[in-house]
């Protein structure tokens, strides 16, 4: 039980704010196309490689390493949502986003009381395992934000007007008189 | 208490990985350099747009977010070692890494037993705070991969041949026999 408050502030209560600064920063990237008189879904095609994810498959990574993480974390697999990773416009996008975020407001923090602990293996690992904490802080938690990253990334690059504290979002900071 | 071990997991342990990860995708990046016959320290002055740091800067700031995030949260600000950000060569920034990898070996699980609820401020907040919690999850963890993973892009974008493993580094999988 001892980290079940920290491990659900992590992968509830962060992934939804950032998944949420990422649906923002989609309406930037809207603006910007709107502007520029180009067709958003452009956007989602990019990529800073030829290699390496469009926009698009970074943002369903996200949505999948938020999505997976928690339920693996909680050993709820089964009830995870399926996506079927077709999204062409910013409208599905979002979709998927609200999807995921939707689902994660279904884990309260005694979800992850053994989560620490508990062995998690997912398909591409031939039967390995990592411990509960091994996964979320070396596995989930680099994952995620290399992907909401890398998506933030691409659209910088592309020229839309973002900063940190679009990625980043609201801190909640207590002022000093009442601290 | 109840944290401190995982804090130190994130802050301690897996910051480390990731900066001696992020060490040898410099050494990829030196290949691929020396392959091309161009100055490897061209590419610490790359960056994927005009008004965004550059690959030095990118992993200057990853240092910071390390070092101060573990000296924050261990309420030990004043002996955390200073940089003056002068790097210009890839023997600097390696030396910076290390400098900043074996700050951290001095921080035991202990060192984080206040930290959750530590009041924590830095001086552009103007005396506003966060709680040692909010400060991990909301600023020091995204932070952290946002300048790590910038980094990595930057030498994505730029044809160095790094994959999300070099980015990861190795995982302590348990076989599954042995489960």
């Amino acid at each position: 039980m001892m980290h079940a408050p920290m491990i659900h502030a992590i992968v509830v209560t962060q992934f939804t704010k950032m998944l949420n600064n990422l649906g923002a920063i989609l309406g930037e990237a809207e603006k910007y196309a709107a502007e520029k008189k180009f067709d958003p879904a452009i956007l989602l095609q990019s990529r800073l490689s030829p290699d390496q994810f469009s926009l698009a498959q970074q943002i369903r990574t996200a949505c999948d390493t938020a999505k997976l993480g928690a339920a693996r974390l909680a050993g709820r697999e089964k009830d995870a949502p399926v996506h079927a990773d077709t999204e062409q416009t910013l409208a599905e996008i979002r979709a998927r986003l609200e999807s995921v975020t939707a689902y994660l407001k279904g884990f309260s923090p005694d979800a992850f009381a053994q989560s620490a602990e508990r062995r998690i293996t997912q398909p591409r690992w031939n039967g390995k395992s990592l411990s509960g904490q091994e996964f979320l802080v070396q596995h989930v938690l680099p994952n995620f934000y290399f992907h909401v990253t890398t998506a933030y990334a691409i659209l910088r690059h592309n020229g839309v007007g973002i900063g940190k504290r679009n990625f980043l979002g609201d801190m909640p900071y207590r002022e000093a008189a009442a601290a």
